[in-house]
């Protein structure tokens, strides 16, 4: 006879009936997903009425999403689950580059644009010079390193999520000359709030939560024989980076956006009055 | 400045963010979760795959929901939440009947019948006479107990989630006499498989876990100054007794139904071959 289910004995009682299972990552996660969830539960002791408005709140927010739309990935993020999945699977050596979260914008298929041009296409917003280059960890330059980078426009929205951009607006596909240098025109990123229109946004005004991300720009960044890495620049600064919505604020990764030289302006094709930002992406050589 | 996250810090830097929270149940259960979830993240360290589906997962947990079918629910259930939030709620006296699962197939609007009459209207199933009284714990009996009573037909359906039986097939509700006696008829109650064409089907199934629950009927009982009472019978001799896919046993809640004396057939208007069973649900008076 297997154990009986009892308040005490809760846990023990769910893990006994894995005997069947075959695959060994499955009863490693259902182990510890039981333990915790019980040990949660076991906790805050919820009313039934706390119980179902927890059932609610998750039907709820499986029920938000669609094509475009992820609510529970938001949900992640807002908990510091993704942050915590990032940094537990890109742990990097001193020097290295540090990861911060994807986010739901990211799309396949941004236009490819040659180094120099700008990749923001409905002109609106401050006029911004990114440049740097992608290395490894001793320096050596990455040339044909592929940057998929991707940002709100001037307005705070991502192209893939609004229907008045033109299509591939700030987002483009760079990639490292052979001295693996990047340079392209964008502009100043701005901050933004997650949707607050679901559940998350529910969530994040009941603990008395803001629901701005910092001013950032999204990179993803890869080159055969290297680890891929995806990061963001945050904008030094910003009154939203000791509490971005999502934690994925890391020091390492707050750079200055200052004011460029006007001489520059010409070369860059951009106005006397502009900004610039200058980074480098050091790699990881592949596992 | 607040914490920044990092894997080692997560927890706090998301409770760092409660400073405005103005609920401090909020933020009980918040705290809670918080740890409770980055515990199980750390323990599992999951790749962004695992991550990922987990997110998908979630999504289609909720996405099976309508208005009938509620898949987070049996989730809750399959993981022994439903079960030990039961627990946690309706901690009894020695004496009183102990509570169980409600589950997702109680419909309010059963048909009202009078003592005697017979539950089932399909005329499908082994036929079966129940009775028995509602007391308080010193054996008191309580009159004009309320008991709200729901079963599935013979082929292991909810009336409510199926299309083909008689409205209020298998459900009613009944008035315990002067003497806090009840007594009905109805069918044996059956095995069947919770639902597994959803996402929580395909958990049970990687698991290596079947999906049924052990022959019961429903009770929701009922009286004006005592605690309400939602639990099962269990017949005795079920094959998943021990298996529950909901771990809603409990051992007094197992019951022999046993052939009755022919004899009995006429008064209870039943054929000569029925099963009965006899139980004294025992209440709690209101806190």
């Amino acid at each position: 006879m297997k154990t009986l289910f009892s308040e005490e004995n809760s846990v023990q009682a769910v893990l006994d009936r894995l005997g069947q299972c075959e695959d060994p990552r499955v009863k490693e996660v259902i182990t510890a997903l039981v333990s915790h969830l019980h040990g949660f539960i076991k906790d805050v002791e919820p009313t039934m009425d706390e119980w179902f408005r927890g059932i609610d709140f998750l039907t709820r927010t499986g029920q938000k999403c669609d094509d475009v739309r992820q609510e529970y990935i938001l949900l992640s993020d807002i908990l510091g689950v993704s942050m915590l999945c990032e940094s537990i699977n890109n742990r990097k050596p001193t020097g290295a580059t540090e990861a911060t979260v994807q986010g739901p914008w990211h799309a396949e298929g941004s236009p490819e644009r040659a180094l120099g041009e700008n990749m923001c296409d409905d002109g609106v917003g401050e006029p911004c010079w990114v440049e740097g280059r992608v290395t490894d960890v001793d320096g050596n330059p990455i040339p044909g390193a592929k940057l998929d980078i991707w940002q709100t426009n001037a307005e705070g929205d991502y192209q893939v999520s609004s229907h008045d951009q033109p299509e591939g607006n700030q987002r483009a596909i760079f990639r490292t000359d052979d001295q693996g240098r990047y340079y392209f025109a964008a502009t100043l990123p701005v901050s933004y709030a997650v949707p607050t229109d679901g559940p998350v946004g529910e969530l994040l005004n009941s603990m008395g939560r803001h629901a701005m991300r910092p001013a950032h720009m999204h990179f993803m960044i890869s080159a055969p024989g290297y680890d891929g890495l995806t990061t963001h620049l945050f904008v030094d600064g910003d009154p939203y980076l000791d509490s971005d919505a999502v934690f994925g604020v890391r020091d390492s990764l707050i750079v200055q956006f200052a004011s460029a030289d006007p001489a520059s302006a010409s070369s860059r094709n951009l106005p006397a009055e502009h900004v610039q930002v200058a980074f480098d992406f050091v790699l990881t050589k592949a596992g």
